[in-house]
């Protein structure tokens, strides 16, 4: 695996340790990292720390010069808040470890000019797959569905996030 | 001026106070206000806290179906982070102070099924403006643009972001 996505890799597992949602991110310019975080809903009580959050946010303050010439590692497709921000620091480029679990807006990403790099590595799935099997419940609340017991969740189409749900969404 | 916009442009001048970029936002669910935040980027040293994030972040963990009740009152059109933020947790509606000095990717969030309602406000547009003739290199880092004294920026259309740049970008 790319040493880079390999970072990504390990922020997850580092999640998971603590408790959280196994995700994980860096940010790297020319091969180096700038910035490392981890999905952090569980450990931090927070809404707005998906692992590519985190990771902004411990990068810190960047010019959009350098913003313009990072690369964000993430293992699962971003969601729309993580592409959000992709797209309003313009960072072009997305290397993804996976989007089977999960798969946020990447037809509008790449629209908007970001180069997606999906990577489909199995260890990153077979984490995240282990720990929604676990605790569905944070997940849901993860990507903002309703519903624990009731609802199925079917990922209709790999490149558009579409639910399809029985019971309470 | 709505009391929830004025709880939004209160806290946009509490940033001001601050030494902070001037946008206030605040989550209400059946006209109550269960969140209040501001853009503290500079408060806080902070790349993820425009004030709807901020806001998110301090109404914290809540259900889904709790999001899909809420409705986001904001100074400042909503960037491609804030907005992603709103989709993913399908908050319906947002209303919006103003989109003169700012305008993020309105036609996106209406196509994504969010409610946009603009008020043209002019408070809340002064106050911005005003910040923004003083402290231009903050307010250029806060939309992730290239440039302080090189850079003009017009916005072509209303309800698209679009950047015309002269110089660095």
């Amino acid at each position: 695996m790319d040493h880079l996505l390999a970072a990504a890799l390990a922020e997850a597992r580092r999640g998971l340790a603590e408790g959280g949602i196994p995700i994980g991110a860096v940010l790297a310019v020319d091969g180096e990292i700038i910035g490392r975080g981890r999905n952090r809903r569980v450990q931090r009580g927070s809404a707005i720390l998906p692992a590519e959050i985190d990771c902004l946010q411990n990068a810190g303050r960047l010019s959009a010069s350098t913003y313009r010439r990072a690369v964000l590692y993430t293992t699962l497709s971003p969601c729309d808040l993580c592409g959000g921000a992709a797209l309003l620091y313009k960072i072009p480029r997305i290397v993804i470890g996976e989007n089977r679990t999960f798969c946020g807006p990447e037809d509008y990403l790449r629209q908007r000019g970001v180069q997606l790099d999906v990577r489909d590595n199995a260890q990153c799935r077979e984490l995240l797959e282990a720990f929604i099997a676990a605790r569905s419940h944070i997940w849901h609340e993860d990507i903002g569905i309703c519903g624990t017991h009731t609802t199925e969740l079917t990922l209709l189409r790999a490149d558009e996030l579409v639910y399809w749900a029985v019971g309470s969404m």
